[in-house]
């Protein structure tokens, strides 16, 4: 049912965690199940993405999206961040059962509204 | 959203993991959202519950809910854990959000369908 690469970051995701201070927090909540997701990121002078940690209630699904998804943009310019798509993590992961896309735009959301308030920060 | 008693279980699963050899093992599914449960356990000449674990794909709500419920079974003998109901593992857990309820029903089935197993092969 799910992909190697779904198994491996949902047993063992990257970046999992708090920042303390962070540039930009963002937390969303899934209507269709409930969960909630929160990401924080660490950005430098230059508007690179020098880290980021993600929390969640969701499934596993929702875990190895946003660790997925991490990896996708640290070390990123905010503007590439911004277009780090749910698809291009789903590619990463080698897919998604149809059941399970609600849950992996949880990560993209996340990411969209930590941007948004380091934006408004700045 | 959450009590603090679900928040405790899910960042501190109980009895997470895997039994090899276990005597029953049920695996279980959840039509709402995709994703399973698998339970395991250790039965004793007595028919009590000496040891029990579980593993699942699912959500928060389903891994502090499975978390509850292996302690309430634990110790028990069979008819006590069959006992065991899901509105017994939410109210020990101080309640749930109702959307999140179908999430609390994997632990339940998933101990029956252990038991199932258990008894067929024996
Ligand atoms: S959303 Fe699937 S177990 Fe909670």
């Amino acid at each position: 049912m799910y992909s190697e690469k779904v198994m491996d970051h949902f047993q063992h995701p990257r970046n999992m965690g708090e920042i303390e201070g962070a540039s930009g927090v963002g937390t969303v909540g899934n209507a269709k199940c409930g969960d909630i997701m929160r990401i924080y990121l660490d950005i430098d002078e230059n508007q690179i993405i020098r880290d980021v940690k993600f929390k969640t209630f969701g499934c596993g699904a929702a875990v190895a999206t946003s660790s997925m998804a991490t990896e996708l943009v640290k070390g990123k310019n905010i503007q590439e961040a911004m277009q780090v798509t749910n698809k291009a993590v789903m590619e990463a992961l080698n897919g998604l059962p149809p059941v399970k896309v609600h849950c992996s735009l949880l990560a993209e959301e996340a990411i969209h509204a930590a941007l948004w308030d380091y934006a408004q920060k700045n």
